[in-house]
């Protein structure tokens, strides 16, 4: 297998690439080792755009091989491959880029507000379930918890 | 403290006990507590009742004394009284509780269908909130179980 | 068809009426005609009950036939029964009764709360739906109510 | 007031001038103003693009002012400007973006997911309603829809 980031700017690969891993591997490797697999190349990655001198406004292309063994994701160093398109020279592609960031950014404060009313949704059907069973508790038959 | 089951139908008397004791020590007593100590006295009641020959469709009134020890229901045997109301003497008492024990079932019935889609409810929030996650894994920079 | 109460304390005649009406012709009749026809029903009752001078701690039972025309109630007024039991001949039953009243109104509470949680829900999830419409305004090329 | 469609693919413009411009205006313009508002500037900027002979990957730049009258939106075509990158000479620029566009496909299907499950909550919110209202119809005395 191999994870290639796309086009992104230098100042957000890291996301990209453990956006891109989890789409990759969904349901054979745990989200724990995602992360933690993730952060181990985006190390890597990181050390090796310093060497490179790339600023966090140039866009850059990572690809990385890398195969599964027990669940656990293996890269494949010799083979990552990091392009470079230095802003200066492809300034389109750079500021294309920029804005592709601040949207994600505006997509994330929807998704966010998306999860809270999820988050007080789940908490409003756990009160709901709590009444129910004070309301089977101390006027009916019925099983109650307790009895489980 | 004291427990009284009210005017109950013999057939009807160990939920009874339980529902009031429940209405009773609620946020005092663990919901565990209270349906044994409930099954315990209730044992004893069911002695009774064989001893007295009380039939099913009699309707009697129980009280007893108890107090919290502990987090633990201790029932005062000593005092504890059983009243009873046989059908032959009490015809429209008799027939009155009976009608409420039918009209509980059907009160159950309702409560039983309340209770199933509340439960719907909450395992579909549940499933909101996982996709929501994938949402944030595979396109947001927005912080996931994962990292907690 | 025959509505009948079964025994109920005079105080609560009028309530029972209806809730044994809207069992008896769900679906058949609508709630609005369900209120109408009860509270017709309900005035002739309490004439009845007044000119029996009836104390609203006596327990009455009351039957009465019924036809649907057309979606209506239609009482047979001709042949509306009300039986009535005294409290001072009958005690054990009154008091019985005046329990049952009194394990109603907590009934009610426990009901009233499990409703205002559930309209919270409701109104969450409206919320909900509102926010991933936003979400795919700004977002998505999905189909947007604004579109239907 | 001035919309900028920023970077994008001639494919994708119409549905990135809607979602701009939703963002753009959001409480001052009526949902389906925006739509309509969208549709007749799309329909001006395709015609240019055929003039043009812009190939659908091929990126473009759209900026046009507009102002709100009347809670309608009224374009500024003598100022409208489009600006395009042919994917010959800027082929970073054009490959990135179509990995924008295929990266937004996948964003939509689980954000379609996120709606279904969130619709589906909705529904399930109302039968709990009319399952409380109909305990509440048959076992209480609580204000009922009928009545209201």
């Amino acid at each position: 297998m191999k994870l290639s980031t796309g086009y992104v700017r230098a100042s957000g690969y890291a996301h990209k690439v453990r956006r891109v891993l989890f789409a990759l591997v969904r349901r054979r490797v745990e989200p724990k080792e995602v992360v933690r697999a993730a952060g181990e190349l985006n190390q890597r990655i990181f050390d090796r755009l310093v060497e490179m001198k790339v600023d966090k406004a140039d866009v850059i292309r990572v690809t990385v091989p890398f195969s599964i063994r027990d669940g656990q994701i293996v890269w494949d160093y010799e083979n990552l491959e990091i392009e470079v398109y230095r802003r200066e020279e492809e300034e389109n592609l750079a500021r294309a880029m920029e804005e592709v960031e601040a949207r994600e950014r505006e997509l994330e404060e929807r998704i966010k507000e998306v999860e809270e009313v999820a988050l007080r949704l789940k908490e409003l059907s756990e009160e709901l379930l709590e009444r129910i069973e004070r309301l089977k508790e101390e006027h009916t038959s019925l099983k109650i918890k307790a009895e489980e």
